[in-house]
């Protein structure tokens, strides 16, 4: 089940934005033990919104109701002052993506042109410094050394997570990546509101301090594991990324063409293998 | 506890960075009983990337182990290839936010502004299109009526959204946001894997169908609520926000400033008030 890492992205729209769903056979370890199951997945893809024939935003969306993300997104990011400054709103799917093309009053067109001359730098998030469908996925690192994750490893690093989360402890709030070895000790955690953060300031630390990165390892993440949580992770490094809560379809994808082992919906004694099965053992 | 709007981001950053965490007189309703506390909330400032001068990336984060966030940020996102072409970073806390000053190798300065020239549009997130400190926050609309917001209308919310999760009933990975009228009827919901996602939707359902809005409402979303939630559900035209999970200081400071409601930990018969008191009834 090895994709290759630059089809990440669907290649197959054709017409009509792809489903919002995946199925996929996965392998559920519950105590141990594992059993092949499938597992439905929600999708994303990226998606630009293209204002009278102008690229303004490229974000990764899941491919259901796109004309009301259109509006919505134009109107609380004020391009436009009420809904009748737009006049049509057409989707479009392609190799790379989705492309939303709306047409705009002349009044909001001649502020986001005005908007967009203004600003000198770039924009930061999960897709930072894209603007186009042709740039959101990245070529991964090729990774060469086959680890082994254990079951044992990962049921160790999350057990040994919440006492290390000292910022969540009083907050409730903030996300933790944390980078284990293989055999789930904890090198360094690091908190965030956003999930992206964490896992950059994760990155970093290990970066800053070589003597923390004791072995190949793995990251653990708090969140749910999309597109951009696999990327950064692959980019730092990891063997695999494993996460508290659910994947996506794409970030499966992605994980899988690029070696990366991905665990998700990781709690307790439990969790579920969706990318890299041979490198995991129950 | 009415802030000024325009002063949701902090002002007295001073040398150093805010802290990450700041404590709030609260209402805790439990059962329809309400009752003053004290809460401790993560912060997020606004956190500008400045690459030899130039200003890249401005990502609302955590203030704490920015150094790392940025090193992190560099490797994972490409613009440098291993940790040796930093070579120094600053974090200098001003009014606006903070920024962090990056001194990297030539070779990667060069190809950063290559990226950028060859790039002509903008990349999209909670702040979209925003590249300085200067641009984050926006100036919200005021809101004149006083809706009240009653905790039966919240409850009843709450009761009714898990099966109009249609997606989310599959994956257990999407986001929802639903438009509720005063009594807690659900106009719409929309669902996404991106929580900013999920509220542009509804935000675009109710523009698209005027006939939806039923009436003066609040926005009730799965997710935690930050200050670009705050944003976009000001944007909308709404009460209120009602968050399923933990908000952020910002955006507490900033609900109070613009007189929205923001309700948080919003689960079963109970939730918190962090901002907007004087519109809620237990």
């Amino acid at each position: 089940m090895v994709d290759d890492p630059t089809s990440a992205c669907p290649t197959t729209f054709g017409q009509e934005p792809p489903p919002a769903m995946e199925r996929r056979a996965v392998l559920r370890v519950q105590q141990g033990k594992a059993a092949p199951a499938e597992d439905a997945l929600a999708d994303e893809v990226p998606v630009a919104l293209v204002y009278n024939g102008i690229s303004h935003a490229v974000m990764m969306a899941t491919p259901a109701d796109l004309e009301d993300f259109a509006l919505g997104f134009s109107l609380t990011e004020a391009l436009i002052d009420h809904p009748g400054e737009c006049y049509g709103i057409e989707v479009e799917a392609g190799p790379a993506g989705v492309a939303v093309q709306l047409e705009i009053a002349s009044r909001a067109f001649v502020a986001l042109k005005e908007r967009r001359r203004s600003l000198a730098g770039r924009t930061g998030c999960g897709l930072c410094g894209v603007d186009s469908l042709d740039q959101v996925y990245r070529t991964l690192p090729p990774r060469t050394g086959k680890a082994i994750l254990t079951g044992a490893a990962v049921r160790a690093a999350l057990a040994a997570l919440p006492e290390r989360q000292a910022l969540n402890q009083l907050t409730g709030a903030t996300h933790a990546a944390a980078w284990c070895d293989l055999a789930g000790r904890i090198a360094a955690v690091r908190e965030d509101v956003g999930r992206h953060n964490a896992l950059d300031k994760v990155a970093g630390a290990l970066a800053r301090d070589p003597g923390l990165r004791m072995d190949d390892g793995f990251v653990l993440v708090t969140s749910r594991v999309s597109v951009e949580m696999v990327q950064k992770a692959a980019m730092a490094g990891a063997a695999g990324i494993v996460g508290v809560s659910a994947p996506t379809a794409a970030a499966v994808r992605m994980a899988a063409g690029a070696g990366l082992v991905l665990l998700a919906f990781a709690r307790g004694d439990r969790f579920t293998c969706y990318a890299g099965q041979e490198q995991v053992t129950p």
